[in-house]
């Protein structure tokens, strides 16, 4: 989600890129009007088998309309298949989300999907997941330039002041959109802004960067001192993990949580609670010490099946990944254990949420559209546990019981 | 790649996960001898469409054959189509590749290819870009239990005296895996190993999980403690962004560099030299106060959208998307612009890069197969320099000259 | 401070730990009515002499009356003798801090007081340093437990429709402390609160506990979940560096600035400002890829000989160190430097203020007592730019320049 | 420690800053012969007084001989009083540090020499606390700048080769320091190289400085490039808590770990080992989720205290207060307890440890002088341990188990 930082003013067909030939090689081939049909398409695969001597045969299969594909991709050639493999029945308990799901995963990562199907399986077995979305901010952050930091603290003083005229400029260039508060962070005679919005449906990183640029213009416009300013002071961390991110919330803040009892882990993974919560100190650890973004297993793993299968913007794992693994060992052996995604940046709404297959995957779990991205968010979180659950549990089977079995544990 | 951890001994197929019915909801159909066939996939369509009225019909279509899926999905019912637009060339004079490269983008985020395209016409109108791999390193990083910190320590001094004999258990599993070394990190009892090894044209974590394992169980029997362990120590972090990985290296460490005339630069992107650079200082800073995982631009969109278009194992964009950029204003008005991607996990061989669209999207580039994953890693590189260099152009085209043009930046 | 965190309901003497002996090792020899004199001093003295052999002839060398102790000291035998040196004239331009000091740097490191000396000249030459606290924040962090994360959402909810009942409370409990916003972040079923404070001229850590735990327990007693707390749940950060600290303040955040001619540069320290610049990008990039708390030269060493002298609380340079260096290099090759201290933790109110030699030192600096921390605050950071300045430009002048001259810059 | 990093070639005493007076204030007395001196001391109390109205009387009255300053301290003018109580004994069970030590604690902040104390009494009664030094590597780490990455990557390689000749050169600046190895780490054209070494019984910051510095020039002289370095590239994270020394050690890498059985503590502290390791879980967290240096909970308050009695460079508690804290409840209701300081930078030579209070200080310790370095760092960390222990203990006592006894803790 690109669009808000394009060169204003400029149309993307104006792009010099497009219409000039800068290089050695040969120029893609474009149609200035009619770019987005099958004769294009193939065109394009035509001149990549004569530059390269490459066939895109199987890129050239597909059922997507070229004509849908303005703002999904230009110079569109063909398609990936990325093989989708059901999880399933995933129980959730959520605000939103409630009952029994099949959960698409497209990957091509082998036992990716028997994993997360048996981490399901167990849950269900231990009466599902609840999930909850705690929190939802959505930003961008300008960086104001001062000749001192007096100014610039005083330019923040002035933006609080401003609140009200400001959230207008913004929340004039979008209908869903809303502006929440403003973080500030000052450094040296910078003033950086931190945006924040709640987005609707949609992921939000278009409509947020185009809201806050009327804003910072808006602010130019207003403030005695004119001031410059760069529309991100990079504490967005957009298509960034970041500490702020995990602390501040970026996209959907969600929790899925479970009480799995000694019981069933034993009988469904061969492990028991104690043994969980072990290594769960030993992975806290390994974490903390490694500066981790995430204390727990594999969230990327399902989420980026979970997001290709159903359009989202899949370099949103960089930042959706992370996230906050937290458990007790309860005194009737049973476990409590929490993941909390802290920056989980998902749609049901524009983006590639509309294209075919990705649609028709919203529609299997019933989260396409409008409101349904809160139920979406914690059908995400809860596939995150059941995975973490399942590779967890492998690890402490394979390699640590077999230990502990010939050795005991306290020796 | 989470093959090896799976539970030893125990088939994929044993997995009482596939053969019980567990929780309220249907299981998904699935048969034991013969599940990857057009039949079987149809059928769990099907089986959708009763379970949740969502009908698969897009995601039916494909030209995949089943029968090559083992090893890459379980329980496939169809392929996610995600649209491929092709940017370039892309000029690169790197060590291992070396020409002009057609970039097929898998993307459903509008604006991504025309942005990156863009960034290559730039790069290619410099000279195109230089490239190096500077270090490789895939791991698995296990722990090892022991009473007290003394112990742990000895132990470790004995890993080390025994190096010869553990590489020989690694490397007993693999034919083109090596270990190169032994990290050690202790915390309290626990002695963390982070075993390196260099893994050929794959990415290697299945490799590297499963040589570690035998580097395991080997020390395991030969040390006089008969010490406990588990096969990660969370310190891999596989999956993950990590500081370590942006230390250490994780994968490839590959750098992308360029040298852009401040001609050059104004021409095609409106954009100064000098303003890069000031607004460097500005992105550098934001990005070490958010504790961000790259301070460059947004490698995540680049690697992702390639990732999917050539069957890399896609939730890797967790580490591959951190790294660091480097720059310097030349005296001359030359602008000095790095990309070092610390933990650039990538494959040409093995995972999904033999499947038939990610093969064709590989072979467009000439990196499909043995010997070929260092011009990838090169090629991944190149475009993420061009995508940073055309981002942060249109941030300062739309937001930074304007203001700069009105107010003057000495005032 | 460390008082707010004893066993309420107990006072000190009552600690088992003094009246009983429990160990092998002989007691510390303590009166529990008079203990605060010289005698008792002198006994422990004498009980070290023979435990141990040690003469404390020195350690008891003080001109410290024992009598003033309390509350500053348990045990009290004697006393370090730090050397102090001096350092100016520092030239500040603040906002609470004006004119020329002399700032006593307590240290045992050869070269510090003398290396800071050299950057106050040189800033002194350069017009001096602008210095201004641009937020203020002491926090006490407390964390909810509750059944799940619904509940722990739910409870965020009623703690900022009863912000006003939980101030009162707080406040109640001191006469300086405000209380003036309540940070929420939630993690599972946890609902971390930081509370934020601005704490008067004490650094306000007793203050912001105690003040904590009344607005703890007023949300316990008035809640309808009746909810368990535990008075720091980490995110504080007492006593520690954290990211959390860098974005959100902790203590003042207070920003130092100067504009360094490159002439004058380059006649004090043999320097050129475009060296400096030059060398910035490599220590940000070396600050940014080992994750460090400061991409500055040495904020410790000067915060911590002014911490010893002036009675602040030394153990808080963990988080006071901490900060980010901001600079530009300006078309006319002036340098603009500056450090913005995140988490400066400083008092000139309680704590070892008011000790002899701790007081003289911040009467030196016009800074003891009431109103005067936001003036102590600029000129620990203008003691820190100068500092950086010096030392930067030592490691320039020292093996930059003659492998620079030698060899050239732009080969 | 910043001898290092002067200007080589010059004398402390031939540095402008001390023979002209640049600014509008006052310069401070020195007498460049004799400067070291009572009188001159006296004199500047006087130039103090007549400058700023403030008397020095108390900072005026210390034991120390100012003859023995040079090395520790320029523009000697007195010294602060820092008070110092006793906690002990404290029962140490490590390889250097053997029996029950009485540990010198300077400080002005009330409760913590008690609650130390406290720690220390738990303790023993728990049979004291194991101590091991399990890694040991101090640093500098120089960049070296290249035309491209290629260059710096062959450069890294020609290090490799050259390993043993570095090693004499560096070797041969020092009688105490040891090169062991030189980690790289490269970004962009930029080669950082962290020179480890080992130093004896001094902290050894500057001795690794002088001796890299011999390194670079000699790698500078030898190279064909003759490659242009800087000597800190930032990555030895001097004086600033970094990831990289949580992760590759800067000084000593120091362990204390317990077993505390859970009567003990209930009957000391009040407090169940379950609770403890509950609130473990959270601590955790807050910790990882904060980006906090240290998961225990105030390293920095012990070790500043004994630094400051010492004669340690203070400043270090910037990197000393890191460390990982670990712990697990044992299947019989024990409390296993270990401490991790990670980067404890300590001397027992050199520096402060020589001057009369802080040697007096030393020695009750048995630590002062060659041989006694590793022994004090056990003392350290065993002391970091008992107050970790105490304060935990009180957090939990005074506001965990009311809520609990009134609410219970498992409804």
């Amino acid at each position: 989600m690109l669009g808000t930082l394009r060169n204003p003013g400029r149309t993307h067909d104006e792009e010099p890129s497009v219409t000039t030939q800068a290089t050695s090689g040969a120029r893609v081939p474009r149609d200035r009007e009619h770019d987005y049909t099958e004769e294009q398409a193939a065109r394009r695969r035509a001149f990549v088998a004569e530059q390269t001597g490459a066939s895109l045969q199987h890129v050239g299969h597909y059922s997507v309309d070229p004509a849908v594909l303005p703002g999904n991709v230009e110079n569109f050639t063909g398609v990936a298949q990325v093989p989708i493999g059901l999880a399933g029945p995933l129980h959730v308990d959520g605000e939103h989300a409630k009952g029994d799901f099949y959960v698409p995963l497209a990957t091509t990562e082998g036992t990716l999907v028997a994993s997360y199907n048996r981490g399901m399986r167990l849950l269900g077995e231990c009466g599902g997941v609840r999930t909850t979305v705690v929190d939802d901010h959505m930003q961008r952050a300008p960086a104001f330039l001062f000749d001192d930091a007096l100014q610039a603290r005083s330019f923040g003083e002035w933006v609080d002041a401003h609140l009200d005229d400001i959230r207008t400029a913004a929340e004039a260039t979008t209908r869903s959109g809303k502006l929440t508060y403003i973080g500030q962070h000052q450094i040296g005679n910078l003033r950086y802004l931190r945006v924040n919005y709640t987005t609707g449906d949609a992921a939000g990183q278009n409509m947020t960067g185009k809201a806050t640029l009327a804003a910072c213009e808006w602010i130019r416009d207003h403030h005695p001192d004119r001031p410059r300013f760069v529309l991100s002071g990079a504490i967005d961390t957009d298509k960034k993990h970041s500490q702020i991110n995990m602390l501040m919330t970026r996209g959907k803040r969600v929790v899925a949580e479970a009480v799995i009892p000694d019981e069933v882990l034993q009988r469904v993974m061969g492990v028991r609670t104690r043994d969980l919560f072990e290594y769960r100190q030993i992975g806290m650890v390994g974490a903390f010490m490694s500066g981790a973004a995430y204390n727990g297993a594999h969230a990327a793993n399902g989420l980026t099946a979970m997001f290709i299968a159903t359009g989202q913007d899949v370099a949103n794992v960089a930042e959706s990944h992370a996230g906050v693994t937290y458990a007790q060992l309860l005194e009737n052996g049973d476990y409590y254990w929490s993941t909390t995604l802290t920056s989980l940046i998902v749609a049901t709404y524009g983006g590639g949420t509309g294209l075919p297959t990705q649609r028709e995957c919203l529609e299997l779990l019933g989260c396409y559209g409008a409101g349904k991205v809160g139920k979406f968010a914690e059908i995400c979180a809860a596939t995150v546990l059941a995975g973490d659950v399942s590779l967890t549990s492998a690890i402490l089977a394979g390699d640590w019981v077999t230990s502990h079995d010939a050795l005991g544990r306290n020796r």
